[in-house]
């Protein structure tokens, strides 16, 4: 459990917020590459860190992300003209280009200046991966983007796409490195739903659990009993400041090429996040059902529509079949990803973590917690994590391992949670 | 009127406020038993006295009323499983039993004793006359149910409903005890709408009140004139803490036998109330039709829809038809629960009472809120009010009599005011 | 830009504020006479001023205008009985006239006089150019009407119709002043649209303002080049408290006898606002056609449905068609209202003018600001303005025209900024 003012620092994420602040120092996944397809093409509104927003790709293919409203009176710039390299507010005709520089300002008399010196808020922005990065903090302090085995794969090789979740950034996190929940919520009968499972889930449901910092964030290792005299090992990276790695659903003994999957949490403000997917197949590129699955609107991650907003949601209660949830699966509910957004969103926008009560099973949470509070009041003290200034830190997998019960995972698990270097698969 | 901290003492329900707590003094009608009909269905949310709920019929026919979120991580126990005599978070698997007690953690170690130490708050319930009532004050301190004639009376002979109504509980009693508005409100032109017109209410718009204090409440009579040397009596009785009795229409010389119905306006919140509706029928069983009127989701209460809300609102004005209102009746709003909830509803959620100009005719009103006042402030200082604990005080019915002028209403009604002693219908 | 509070003057108007204050110190328009058709008629709601009220015309055709709840216990009395010179709540039967008397409350004693101690809140109203004016300031206090040239003409030479804005006043205001915005906002390709097309809002778009204030609010001049030797001078007139003149299209050098349109922009509350639209015909009689394209409800102030609400709003992003805003207009949205809403609307409820980089071209809008802070405050120190005493004042019209450069607009505009004189057009 956290007191009331450890709850409101872990989940407020808006400017001046010491969560917010810490959030501001890492690239954020902001829009998908395709929702900004063409120079030109029409501006996107988005919400982030309780800011609002406008994207644009310019004539040059070059991505804005400014102040949603006018730096002259505030029009909504969502209204505004895409035109030769800059987005035109329609009020007056001022004109800011992607650096948030006014490039015209046709109202004004000739004679003045004025252009020059008003300044739209524009934060820099980066496409890798297929994704719109975004850095909202101090201007100059932007450190390298994460390098994700997925954001340097070669595009047949990696997916990437999102959903909205309607409750904060905190609480998805800790579904997500919770690996203590897939022996129930996701569990489910032999032969239901689709893809393999994992015998150990079942078997042991009591996991032991290991938790250390990583340069990057946590290793969140969770033990279960397997074949005499061996443990099987689910193995979860956390990695600042809100992206998790799935382990793989089989065991597997050496490095795997198979395709793995990843989320980050994005905060849209403190009550709404953007759920997103990654997946990288190392070896191979993927099919096209595979990529189907993984990264279309009724794949793995659906349904969703066309603004990525689930068809399941609290209104339809994620639609439970109660004859499902006594004959099928755990809760009644289809497909892993609506599992999870039905209990983490059934908590209310923000749980109230000063109600909980945590047992063994929850360590990787209470770590999680510890770190992000930790680092925010560091910050506010004028220290920046080392994460937001490196890179190759986040050249990590998580990693599903049986291992004999005298092998430490830190040892055992070591191969299987580095990525392969990129350049090998490029 | 009401000062302003008056009327937020009054209206005020939640947790810890003064009202609050003399709600959660009484047994409180928490659900039809028709909508848990089945051990291990479906679980239901409701909301109580500003408090989220669950409620659930476990495998032995026992109902469970407990916190709407789980005692470890606060997942929606609304998505749970109901089997083996408990209630299963679908997120890692605790269950509950109908008393709160955690009976399975099978997400933690075996060897912990942590179950034994968590409890999810539970709330007492039990059943009577097909209602689910439910007791949210301190543990042990339950008193008896409270027998009205309709809930001991045999399942032919009664019925039972309720209707969700958008504003606070009190402004809804203020309407139930008031016997001046149905000279009004419910006046119509002979012959339009359905049931028995009574005369005196038209001939006699100028009732004179007489209120006194009874065990349980309130007795709330209203004086007409009726034939030379005659008075028209209806008195009403108001019953802790939210109960009122509905005099019958027409006006009788004796201890009825006739069906007759009552209110409970239940909060729900500060700005939402169920307006519950019972009915007994002392002598005999109700014929389909007459159990279709009151009890049925169109019958006199209606229409309403699955879930019990209504289908005339304020967001279509209640279906008032002005023509209707010119030449049939004074609304020009169709059905009396309908004209009622108009009225109420109109005053916004929680009526400003610091703005009314009360008159002679809202003696009982005045009353009403004066008692209630002073429980609350009796109940915060330790004294727990008498009908809280005794259910012998609700045998009692309203009545409608024509008696002479010299005879005092106290004397003329004291036999039509007793219910028929339970025993003696069964 | 403002400071936070000085926004929060000039945009607040509930009862007690500055704004609101100054306001209720002149007659505002507060319905069409068209939603009063008839005596005895359906009351109406509506809100003004932050105030929930109800208007209906009684049995003479006077229209009353009083508070939305009953003065008894606060019933809504839109669901009254508009019968026999008076409004009847359908509760009680308390019975109220168009000035607030209570006339009847047949629900108390005969011998009482408690009737005539009880007042409802009641506001003078006036008929006048097919609009229902309210007077909402102290009792007696109230001025005479202004004397606008459409108001005094024939309903064959007049128009008036409304639309709801979801915005605060003050930023329609400031839309409704700008001669800057016209260049791009309403700009487009020759032959689009309907309507004529100003050559010099094109050729010069950056206008020189002159700025002065007049007897009854403000007179900004804009000034663009035309032919060589000339100005082309766009005057808008904004009258106290929230009126503007269009400046007619065309560029005339004589007094005019063409239609022309005006604006009021009316609070509800903060944060929506009954745009009103006037015109004059000083002439003759529209056509049905021009009548149609002004005042109906798919004209040119449309589309709107029945209860004046538009049917392009955020909600829809006003229709935006972005191969139109690419080829045929500036913004992609149909017809210059719904341009005007878009931008103003798509500030937020409350524009925060605290975030604003105004320019030369702001100087309308600067002036505006402060004149209506100095007259708010200039009000709570207890002086009224000129304006709301003197109907006169209003007898202005907006102008283009080209001038010689050497001629002073206030010299060459002089004629055409005045009405003519009522009487010559009846």
């Amino acid at each position: 459990m956290l007191s009331r003012k450890d709850n409101d620092m872990l989940t407020q994420v808006g400017p001046g917020t010491p969560m917010g602040e810490l959030f501001r120092r890492f690239w954020l996944p902001a829009l998908l590459e395709e929702e900004l397809p063409e120079p030109d093409g029409a501006p996107v509104r988005l919400r982030l860190l309780g800011e609002d927003l406008v994207a644009f790709r310019d004539t040059s293919g070059r991505v804005g992300l400014v102040d949603a409203y006018c730096a002259h009176r505030r029009a909504g710039l969502y209204y505004g003209r895409n035109e030769e390299n800059g987005l035109r507010c329609v009020y007056h005709g001022w004109k800011f280009d992607v650096e948030g520089r006014c490039v015209d300002m046709p109202s004004e008399p000739h004679e003045t200046n004025y252009k020059d010196r008003v300044r739209l808020t524009a934060y820099p922005t980066a496409i890798r991966g297929g994704v719109v990065w975004a850095y909202m903090g101090p201007k100059g302090t932007e450190g390298p983007l994460p390098e994700f085995e997925w954001s340097e794969l070669p595009a047949a090789q990696r997916t990437a796409t999102k959903r909205l979740q309607r409750c904060n950034w905190a609480q998805a996190v800790e579904g997500g490195i919770d690996s203590s929940h897939i022996s129930f919520l996701h569990s489910r009968r032999e032969g239901t739903d689709s893809g393999p499972r994992n015998p150990y889930h079942q078997s042991d449901r009591h996991p032991v659990f290991e938790v250390s910092e990583s340069e990057a964030g946590l290793v969140i290792a969770a033990r279960r009993n397997a074949e005499p005299g061996h443990y099987y090992w689910r193995v979860t990276q956390f990695l600042l400041p809100f992206y998790t790695m799935i382990p793989p659903v089989g065991a597997f003994k050496e490095s795997s090429r198979e395709p793995y999957d990843g989320h980050a949490w994005v905060p849209i403000d403190d009550h709404t996040t953007w759920t997103w997917s990654f997946s990288a197949s190392p070896a191979r590129p993927y099919s096209d059902q595979e990529r189907e699955t993984r990264g279309g609107r009724n794949g793995f991650w659906g349904p969703v529509d066309e603004a990525y907003l689930p068809l399941l949601s609290a209104d339809n209660d994620y639609g439970i079949d109660r004859e499902k949830q006594r004959h099928d699966n755990f809760t009644g509910i289809t497909g892993i990803p609506n599992q999870d957004a039905a209990v983490q969103e059934s908590m209310g926008a923000v749980v109230d973590r000063s109600k909980e009560n945590l047992g063994h099973s929850d360590r990787g949470i209470v770590n999680f917690r510890r770190l992000m509070l930790r680092l925010a009041k560091a910050l506010a003290a004028g220290e920046v994590p080392e994460a937001a200034r490196r890179g190759d830190l986040y050249r990590v997998r998580s990693a599903s391992v049986v291992l004999p019960a005298e092998v430490p995972v830190e040892t055992g698990a070591a191969g299987l949670l580095k990525a392969a270097p990129a350049a090998a698969d490029r």
